[in-house]
Formats: structure tokens, C-alpha cells, sequence
């Protein structure tokens, strides 16, 4: 399953780059350090709610926005870790190995 | 504008009283305190990002049901700032007013 804080640095990084516009840029119109931004956008730090609004509003991009980009990726990794044990085939061995051991 | 964190412990909060459960039965599932938890919830406190997966998971609720649902309430505020920023009268008084004082 997808980690929140990582999907959330990748749509404000894709946000940014299809803007062309750089770290610099809106490191500083959101009041944040630039190194603090880039680890958001890899999604080594967890940005608390007024950050990420501001990093929302230097990109001009709703959060209500975000959210949602978010919200679907998140939706398409659950669908496919629904089919992937729809699908898979239900792995007895290591119980039966255990009965055996005991 | 509402506070990501607001919205997400509100959410969630939503979630556990529509399936009649207590703050106990979550916070055990989820593995987190009584108390961290109703802070979360009371939006007092910045949920991590497994935290509130862990949270998702004791609840049954898909982590993208939950976004989906945060965004919603975002959007629906945006809506309404939008329609404020249009429908307000152009606020020009305190510009004539510093004008005439200088």
C-alpha cells in the first residue's frame, strides 16, 4: 500500500514541474525552506496542514485539488491489491509444514 | 479556509460513531493510545502518515475513501470563498483613506 506523505510529495511535485517552476520558486512563495520542500516532495518528511496549504497556495493549485489526486492513487493501489488476492492462490504450505514440525 | 487536520479527525471521527464503535475499541485496533487518538480526531494533532493508515485499517475504511471524503469538504469551501471573492463589494474606502492621511 502507498505511503500518504509520499504521494502527497509526488502530486506537488509533478504540480510544480508541469508548471515549470522550480524549488526555489516555491520554497519562497510558501515561506518554507528549500530543503524542507524538497524533502516533502520526496516524501521524507510529513508536512503538517498549514505547510501543505501554503505549498497549495504557491502553486496556485486547490488542496481540495491535491486531495483528490491523492485520494485516486490511492483508490488504484486498493484495487489492485483486492485483485491481486482475488487472485492468488491460497498458500497452505508453511501451516501444513508447521503441523508437521509440531 | 478548513485545516487538513480538522477535516481528516472529523472524518474519522464520522467513520467510528457511524459503525457505533468507541474510542477503546479504534485505538486498541490501530495500536495507538486512547488519548493520541481522540486528539486526531479532535484535529489536535497531526495524524503520520501510517499512523492514519493504521487508523484506516482498525476502522475498515479504505485510506481513499477517507481523502476522497477531505476533499470533498475542501472543495465544497473553496466553492464558497470563490463565491464570496465575487459577490463582495470592492473594499476601495481604506485606499482613499491612506491616500488623504499622507
Amino acid at each position: 500500500m502507498p505511503v500518504l506523505r509520499n504521494e502527497i510529495g509526488e502530486v506537488l511535485r509533478d504540480a510544480r514541474l508541469n508548471q515549470g517552476r522550480t524549488l526555489r520558486d516555491i520554497s519562497s512563495g510558501a515561506r518554507v525552506s528549500l530543503g524542507y520542500l524538497s524533502e516533502v516532495e520526496r516524501g521524507q518528511k510529513e508536512a503538517s496542514s498549514e505547510l501543505l496549504a501554503s505549498i497549495c497556495d504557491a502553486l496556485d493549485v486547490p488542496m481540495s485539488t491535491v486531495l483528490r489526486e491523492v485520494s485516486d492513487r490511492f483508490a488504484a493501489a486498493e484495487d489492485l491489491s483486492d485483485v491481486a488476492m482475488m487472485t492468488s492462490i491460497p498458500d497452505t504450505v508453511p501451516e501444513l509444514l508447521g503441523s508437521v514440525r509440531r
